[in-house]
């Protein structure tokens, strides 16, 4: 048998057992074994850290939820299923998953009382002049790219990232209250316990995992299923290389050392499907605080190339994957503003001419691009890009900067999107699309609500969300 | 067992057997059954059509090699093996294989020599002013972006497409010889065999393959290896939806309707790694003849985004990945000419701003773009793309007009480039990089040479050059 496969004939005898296996313990791999549990199913989570955690507790903790939440009444926002799915299908990339999607979407507004249940305390209290994370308490922020062109006029545009309340650490606040779940609910969790291999039978059903613990083998059955929940693979630079290799250039790789991509690993062995292993969401945290957005974004010709009032992960994909990480936001003296995150002043000139040629761009580029963009700004709007009208403003007023937005020396953090292709249910495919019995996975194990056109909280929220549902599944299965 | 996989168990006698099984008849595969039968070893030819020839036979033809082939002596070209390997690793994409691109490299002018030595006739004349398929019987052709920046900074250039001699026919007429020393050598071929699923025993070693004959299931047992010679999978919409979702966009799949990804899928079931799914080779050729390199290409928002006497590949990939297929190719009336491929004007204007207002263009843009365009041509350089001087004049004369480039109204030609993961003799590898035994591998239903950034020829290049490799690996295995 391969590595990461061993045929069930191996294995002599089982350590222990389980109706559900749950291999990784972040935040999609505490939502299964919550709901497995729920159920009233025995449960085994192992993790091969030293506890649960895993990428989610590292994160900022957002939550993509929509819908009409009770979060979202809470704040004076209305929602509705209907505008949250049309956003999704818009955004999310060149093929999403639409019964994905549509579960994702219909399961939103319980998925969040689920979470409150679970103990995660969330303010209501919207937090406006910030996307993604706010730096207080304050519950609800935007975290996309919902009110931004082209997307407004394709959804009515409402805030959808739900914060866990505790300022810049709702990352391990969501970890800790449903770890504290995990431990309450009577799931056996198993640390140090790192995954080697797959059982598998003779009909090719799944029927157990081979741990190495303190570099012995245990094996664990799983009487109902195994469900994959071990992260994404940016961690990993064979596996980047082979399938999205654009993000190696990123300085900051997103996850925590686990994110090596070894679950997508055991599961292709066993002969799953992928999907879109190229994906990544790849964020330019650039325009905070929002007055930045005013400036615009030019790529290594001198030319704009988006909307500046883009969300990070679109500034940022469309940086990297259309023009090569070389860019530069361009201000002028009444527009600039310190950024939030470290970011270098490239260059500064008294004429765009100047800053063009201390950027090392073409002659004359720069100036054409500035002059274009000023002719319409001086009317109030951007018919070249449709950036929102309050950051439209002619930038004339000398001195002239550019912050550094390439690739090679600012701050670019990304993480892997692609993974296992799972039925809405958790089930594993082959690439027939039959399900491999006893197998299952969620979060970024697999491929799931975003495959391109990142906003931020759709991680915890489908890993969560899809979690649950294949808890349940593995629940319900007998191998 | 999975779909595509049958273990051993349930096949109680093979109907026929040899050292090596060849699953699919095209180019890639009559090479491994040449190969594999000059050793000596018993090859079975396994094709689902009626006959070999597959995507080759419908191909241009063109096979890219080079380092100094006595057809490029003939032609009075200078290379060498240091330069294609320079160019290959700069142009292929961004993580080519190292390993495989050095043995493509350091195999060339042997191989040419082999594929003359099989009966595919070459002529020693070089083709002028056409890249990729010349109308006529010439042998030598530029296919690739060698001449063009930023490559010629990077590697010596020189023309690498080799062209057997038949008018347009080239495709057909390399497969109608290789067919030909395939019936020749004692391989058997057998036609109207669909594989449907791999054999695998207990130990995870392929011994051989399940095929349907005409609705009746044929047991095939390979003593050395199974070659899967399959290609890609333009044709099919699944595969594409999954991995290369905007492949589907172009209106062109360049692809026998065996082209559906059976193969890979074949290997997956089985385990095997795949590499760069998202990767495609999109043409569009839009140049053709060259004097149209004196336009200008522009994206929606009427800025140019590439050096215009760039190869077709390149045009296709960044019009379609970088610019959403939104593209026209602007010209005034001293540049104007007949395409040679079918394409519609878009529109016409005595002055650029009107122009623009009948393509839709934002109001300003194209002439602006056009402005700074002409103000460097009018000193024969183009700064801001690097275009070659001599495709380089002012667009000045009226009335200008536009080429419809648009990927919705226009001709794209595609085809996918990721497939299984192989090493260069052709093993299939799992997720740990460790040969599936008794898998190979060869072809367009691997990753090979190009993993994006394709240059014409580098398909049926690699397909023979590996498919030989894999032949060979394949006749000295036992499973």
């Amino acid at each position: 048998m391969r590595t990461g496969l061993r045929s069930a004939g191996e294995v002599s005898r089982y350590d222990e057992e389980a109706q559900v296996v749950v291999v990784g313990l972040g935040a999609a791999g505490a939502a299964t074994a919550l709901e497995a549990r729920s159920t009233g199913a025995s449960v085994i989570a192992l993790e091969r850290a030293a506890g649960g955690g895993g990428t989610s507790a590292m994160s900022g903790g957002v939550l993509y939820l929509g819908g009409g939440t009770a979060l979202q009444k809470a704040c004076g926002f209305e929602d509705s299923p209907e505008a949250m799915y049309a956003y999704l299908m818009a955004s999310v990339g060149e093929a999403p998953d639409e019964p994905k999607v549509r579960s994702y979407v219909d399961g939103s507004v319980e998925h969040y009382d689920w979470l409150v249940a679970q103990g995660v305390p969330f303010n209501p209290v919207f937090h406006h002049g910030v996307s993604g994370e706010p730096a207080n308490d304050d519950g609800l922020v935007w975290s996309g790219n919902e009110r931004i062109w082209p997307f407004v006029e394709q959804a009515v545009p409402a805030p959808r990232g739900h914060v866990p309340a505790r300022n810049h650490q709702a990352g391990p606040l969501l970890m800790e209250k449903l770890l504290q779940a995990v431990a309450a609910s009577g799931a056996q969790v198993r640390a140090d316990h790192r995954t080697l291999a797959l059982v598998i039978d003779a009909d090719g059903r799944i029927e157990g995992v081979i741990a190495s613990h303190f570099g012995e083998e245990r094996a664990i059955r799983a009487r109902g299923g195994v469900v994959l929940a071990t992260g994404g693979f940016i961690q990993d630079d064979d596996m980047l290389r082979a399938h999205a290799p654009m993000l190696r250039r990123c300085s900051f790789r997103v996850g925590a050392e686990g994110d090596d991509g070894s679950g997508i690993r055991l599961g292709m062995a066993a002969g799953a499907a992928t999907l879109h292993m190229d994906a990544g969401s790849i964020s330019l945290p650039v325009t905070q605080p929002w007055g930045l957005k005013r400036g615009i974004l030019v790529d290594a010709t001198g030319s704009r190339f988006i909307n500046e009032d883009a969300y990070y992960g679109r500034l940022g994909e469309h940086a990297l994957y259309r023009h090569e990480g070389r860019a530069w936001l361009v201000l002028d003296e009444a527009t600039f503003e310190r950024v939030d995150y470290p970011r270098e002043v490239a260059a500064v000139g008294e004429t765009p001419e100047e800053l063009e040629g201390e950027l090392g761009l073409p002659a004359g580029s720069l100036a054409a691009t500035l002059a274009l963009y000023n002719r319409h700004a001086a009317d109030g709007h951007d018919p070249v890009h449709h950036k929102l009208p309050e950051y439209v403003t002619p930038l004339v007023e000398p001195p002239f900067g550019a912050y550094d937005c390439t690739v090679e020396s600012s701050l670019y953090a990304a993480f892997t999107l692609g993974g296992l292709h799972t039925r809405t249910d958790g089930a594993v495919l082959d690439p027939e699309g039959t399900p491999i019995p006893g197998l299952f996975a969620a979060g970024r194990a697999t491929s799931g609500i975003a495959v391109g056109g990142y906003s931020s909280g759709l991680s915890l929220g489908d890993g969560t969300w899809f979690g649950r549902l294949a808890g349940r599944a593995a629940a319900a299965a007998r191998t």
